[in-house]
């Protein structure tokens, strides 16, 4: 899939609304329509990268960014110190739907282990 | 717990064993000794950060690089197509017990959400 196919890079465009709650020069993130905890954003860059496998050297400090936006997040919905999950698929395996990276950040609940 | 006390920092010190799999100028990665798939590795970087409130914009090239470690492993090891998981925990309530972060890698099945 390219990027003008793409639904994330359509919500980074504007064209498909989303329910942002950060923004920052690399990235954005937005509530995911099926939440699986009382908080659950998608993390993404704003340059697109279809999965994990496709993750150069040059996108590490944006990659890296997505924690800076997964802690803030978390701080402004008051679970940070509580603690909370950040989980990113990669292909069919993992349950990769949208072919554009996104870390999922969940927060607001206890987790069990294996994760899925 | 300060990086003298940390279990992983004593795993990059070579002071403690473990099954050592991948690794680069910033990151490591060993097996998990509680496995949760056919692969699960812990990928961990050699800066000694605690948790995710801890990363800080001079580290995101280092938390980026952990992706690196993850593609290359999940390549070797034979999943990179059909797809895997990465998990990184934060604090109490999503399980975090060892106070470095780490990259958890886990592949070879399907994976189920939510993501525990």
């Amino acid at each position: 899939m390219s990027k003008h196919d793409c639904l994330f890079c359509k919500i980074l465009n504007g064209d498909i609304p989303a329910d942002i709650v950060y923004e920052s020069p690399t990235a954005v993130a937005f509530r995911d329509i099926n939440p699986q905890a009382p908080t659950h954003v998608l993390i993404i860059p704003r340059k697109h990268i279809s999965t994990i496998n496709d993750i150069e050297v040059a996108d590490h400090a944006i990659v890296g960014s997505l924690y800076d936006a997964a802690r803030d997040i978390a701080k402004k919905e008051g679970f940070s110190g509580e603690g909370y999950r950040a989980v990113m698929n990669c292909n069919k395996a993992a349950g990769q739907t949208v072919f554009h990276i996104h870390l999922h950040l969940l927060g607001g609940r206890q987790f069990t282990w294996p994760p899925g």
